[in-house]
């Protein structure tokens, strides 16, 4: 798996994560820190673990992990890990708050 | 633009600059600060800068810069910019020499 | 979303699941009485839930479910269930012995 | 060719199949006994062959059969049947009658 | 539909009729005079015609014919029309007979 | 590459070319004459050069190349190359002026 897609599902997680925690639409600000430890081989499937770790006014900040796991043995593997800031906004794109001060 | 889909566009511009700058095959090993300033609307184009900024033994760091363009009338606005560490491989997976020390 | 991508996903699910109960490789040999009960509207998120109903010698019947969640309310909906029977395939596609009989 | 796009693909030709019968547009409301005999291999080209067997008030049933052929030699395969009822539907995803009673 | 979705579209027909043709692998040597004549709009269906038009040593000449049917009234419009010469090779790409001269 | 996904990205370098040119929405109205010199090989990147040849009133006329460069060692080969004739349009698809005559 090219490192690009494995950035995009982790995207999309972190996305489906911060949305609900605001269910206001969220849109990536920034992200910081991504290690990949480990490439995936062919024949894993992928697992994506995301927690939030701080919300601010408007901001949601979505730690994600990527697991792999071996179809035929089923071991598992940190593949990959970093943190995404995802942040609430309106139709014009412009920050509205997400969660009580 | 999904915020993942651009992440992975930068990302395969990363990949193209070092594998250039190193002629060997090299995969993303980290990436670091990227910021989304501005959401790229539809009816754009984007165009992705890279550049160089630093090489270790097995690394190559790229600095890459997101430009969206209004193909009606051809304003470029800076979308996003971040860095990408990328690491020449063999075919196992393990960092090779890519630089004189 | 189309209900040939919804069917894509739920076969991708009983895949998964049949593959990691037997620990083989494994193909879809059927599906049975598949029924859509609503539609799935943009802004939804889907969600895949998939159990082992029956192990047979090379064949592992699994029930798939495909729930969706309106990403602003959170509301979920069962929006298809169905039964996919994947089989144990050895490399040139004849079914092998995947369970103690 | 993965089951599950193989299903994505007759659902497609169900759908062109009952919307051209009704005029109307068709979603998918069940899919039943759809068998898999064969796997589709590398090289191959897929034709898809839909009929329609039963119309009810907003119903169409369509039996739809995948064959495989083998661009190096032309022998072609039964791969995969089944049928699939498609409802014909309005905006608001309400079933309207699609043909006359 | 994009332009160059159709000219895709349009040489995988021309692919498959000559790869029919000659039994042999086919690449796409050149095209010509494609000409457009209707934009296909959302809610169409797309048909290809593909004709052999002339075979020389290596090489066969495909007239393909693009007609898009609106799937609710059924009126059909020829869309696109152009020549393409495919050229069968070996597995080094170079051309092979494929046809008695 | 198959021969059709190079058609389809030397028509989207045309598209922007005509679009920059002429800054007005434009479709693609025939192209011609385009030859396939060599054939891309795994592991290399693709390069659209694209060139305005001629202005009609409505039109603009792109020349395009596609070179691929071996990402191992650098060398780079010029694949196809052709003429793609773009026409501005108004929203209901009709030619509109795009230069001065």
């Amino acid at each position: 798996m090219f490192g690009g897609d494995a950035l995009a599902q982790m995207t999309k997680a972190a996305f489906v994560a911060a949305t609900r925690a605001s269910r206001k639409t969220t849109v990536l600000a920034s992200c910081q820190h991504i290690d990949f430890k480990h490439r995936i081989t062919v024949g894993s499937i992928i697992e994506l673990v995301a927690r939030i770790v701080r919300t601010g006014r408007s901001s949601t900040t979505v730690e994600v992990e990527l697991w792999s796991e071996d179809l035929m043995d089923g071991r598992q593997t940190l593949t990959a890990r970093g943190a995404f800031i995802m942040v609430a906004v309106d139709r014009d794109n412009r920050p509205v708050p997400a969660f009580a001060a």
